[in-house]
């Protein structure tokens, strides 16, 4: 407060509840937040705000609570076009029978827009950064950067068939394209798709890779029971116990799903410092099984959430992932004093800033981070009386209470409208390419 | 078509892809709903339509989805007050150190507005009829009749104890006073807590009223692992068991919760076409555990839907505990193809009015039936593309996609806009009941 010079500033959000999840800054009941270009240059009290600042934009808060940007970590965006297209079957009938076949129609352009759509949905929903593994990411890239989302991108890598060395290349192609690309927002990880679709000779051509260009390996790890017996049966081992020998886990990795686990599983994931992408809803939807949470938070490992794609979800709401991981958390540990709210708040921003490697940037509101911000309207029947933020957040809360979507600083939702996305025109391009690929509107 | 008069009705919904949830009449992608007064009168397609009805009130369901009002089986609805109160603790300390204590502050006229507030949160979510157990319940029956909602009203019994005679006096009042009231919108059952809250004495007394009253009975049963064990110790059987030996399932049932059931608890419940209110969030939340809901559909049992109050839950929307019945009654299957999503539509309509033995005045959208009808936006990303409509609803519809909701042919919501429930006032008197009994605001 000694320097009396008034900073001009972009954007101040003003009178508004704060949860920084940061262990300095904690909780603000009334509070503001402080930003320039990219970044959070300050954050406080109102009571400490005084004459600081001359915002270009001011929002207030008023009834509203802000958080960290959440963070989507296992997601297939471009999947969108088969939401709902083939529920309520076996994983290996969809698959083969219902995904797959439809998969050989989609052209590198269909993925720019049905990553749009995914992006829409997440905004709505209060997602800032979001991690995905799919093929034609180059296109998933453009997306992101027109509508100004934070994105960690892989090729998935399945080997070896005909295709996979191309694949390989794409890989190497995103890097130089895109990694660090539109304004730093977009990062890219090895993507090796899973134990039974990359053989050892190809999981170590993906892991040298990783290794040339420094880059993080993204990979479904113990996803269904099937896939740990298969692998006890092929390797005499689990899948992690096998990933790790091999050498998987000297690179930094983030494992989607590890739903089936056993204490040894566990110690390595924990040693190796392995962050986890859990999927609540995929993994129920799909029958794939109840991961156990409290165990892993236990034991120090690090959870984050993921949506998983939209057509085994089938929406892509984090604040839903946030409910259901930590009220199946207490189900499966059989206590309901497990997996608090503030767990999962964690799990949904600064584990999920670990979890993709970005922690020193995102997954906290602190000064020096950048501005991923999203403000949650709280004057809503579900939301009173106001007796718990973290319990509001996470059991009452739904993807369409939040307001507001700030990403490095810019505004990409106010008062739920997308400043980035006409949403008109991207519903005619999705239903131009329903009817070429499906053969119906 | 013969006869060319043009009736005059009260409301028509036109343009609207419609779930009739009912045999004969199916599904109409594009199709018309006339209701007169509190009736549903025709429905049909709207290619039959022709100029039949002169309308006072038109609704264009252009891009929306219409299917019956949501029906919740089991909830406390003043219990709103400890939404988020005290999460995240062992349920016997939640209950005897935080809940009971302030429950014996409540006074009368707090429910009133108690209820309230959960029946603004139960229409914003698209549910019309609700089921209650607890105290005060004249003062939910005046909310409800000033709402307009539809209601199952049971006041809370435990017995023995010094409470238990005037408990049951205000049963039989409730019955006098509210039974087929608000134009036959409210209904009355005898609703004894639990086997752990009564006992075999007080049961009987409470079996003796529902038979003179001809009333249904409602009950907590098989929720909790504890509630077994213990009643394997004293009675040398399961709770079912020993609820069909004193005779009680010879009156009409509706049981709530059933999570831990045996395999001649299940033949039972389907013998005694005893109704179960099964509620995925609060048995995941209070950890109580995992209801085998494939089970219970194979065996032919109705099973419907309940929120358990927002103590427990913590919200009141019935799409999310249709989302979750599905994917958890997958989970616990370990099947994908379980519990699908007409499965659960059916649940949360046409199951959800037999379970309150109404099943002639609602639960589908047909002639005859009164007009509880809601109406869902479509037009939101996450329900693009649209490629089954069950789907869409299930796994990725939320509660805050109603857009309208009618009850006896009365709009109680449009364009989410409540119009019988002042929302400003309500919050003031939440917040001054909070204070009151809370000491805090």
């Amino acid at each position: 407060m000694e320097d009396r010079a008034i900073k001009e500033i972009s954007l101040l959000i003003e009178n508004i509840h704060i949860l920084t999840i940061d262990h300095e800054y904690g909780e603000f009941e009334s509070g503001f937040i402080a930003v320039d270009g990219k970044d959070i240059i300050d954050i406080g009290s109102m009571e400490d705000l005084g004459c600081r600042y001359r915002a270009e934009k001011i929002l207030n808060g008023h009834g509203k609570l802000a958080l960290p940007g959440l963070i989507n970590t296992h997601t297939h965006s471009a999947m969108s076009l088969f939401r709902g297209y083939a529920d309520d079957m076996p994983l290996w009938d969809w698959l083969t029978k219902r995904i797959w076949p439809l998969e050989d129609r989609l052209e590198s352009e269909d993925i720019y827009y049905l990553s749009m759509l995914s992006m829409a949905e997440m905004i709505q929903s209060g997602t800032t950064t979001f991690s995905d593994m799919y093929m034609f990411m180059d296109e998933t890239a453009k997306a992101a950067q027109k509508v100004g989302m934070r994105a960690m991108l892989a090729r998935g890598l399945q080997g070896y068939d005909k295709l996979s060395d191309i694949r390989l290349k794409e890989s190497r192609e995103l890097y130089e394209a895109w990694h660090g690309g539109a304004d730093g927002r977009i990062k890219v990880m090895i993507g090796p798709h899973a134990i039974y679709t990359c053989c050892e000779d190809f999981l170590n051509q993906c892991m040298d890779l990783a290794r040339e260009l420094n880059l993080p390996i993204h990979m479904h790890i113990s996803e269904t029971k099937k896939e740990v017996l298969d692998c006890l049966e092929k390797h005499g081992r689990t899948p992690i116990k096998y990933l790790d020998d091999i050498g998987l886990f000297e690179i930094r990795t983030l494992a989607a799903h590890c739903v089936h686990l056993n204490e040894e599983d566990i110690q390595i994931l924990g040693q190796r410092d392995v962050r986890v992408a859990h999927c609540p809803s995929s993994n129920l939807k799909l029958a794939s099984g109840f991961m156990p949470a409290a165990k892993l938070i236990r034991n120090g490992i690090d959870i984050s959430l993921g949506t998983d794609g939209a057509s085994s979800n089938n929406n892509l709401s984090i604040i839903k992932e946030m409910n259901l991981a930590a009220i199946m958390g207490k189900a499966v540990a059989e206590d309901a004093s497990a997996v608090s709210a503030r767990d999962v708040i964690n799990m949904a921003t600064i584990n999920g800033a670990r979890a993709l490697f970005m922690g020193d940037e995102i997954g906290s509101l602190e000064p020096g981070k950048r501005a991923d911000i999203i403000l949650i309207d709280l004057d809503k029947p579900h939301f009173k009386p106001k007796n718990d933020i973290d319990s509001l957040l996470v059991y009452s809360g739904q993807g369409q209470d939040v307001d507001t979507v700030i990403v490095d600083g810019k505004i990409l939702m106010e008062a739920r409208q997308l400043s980035t996305i006409d949403l008109d025109r991207l519903y005619i391009e999705i239903d131009r390419i329903k009817k070429r690929v499906m053969g119906v509107s």
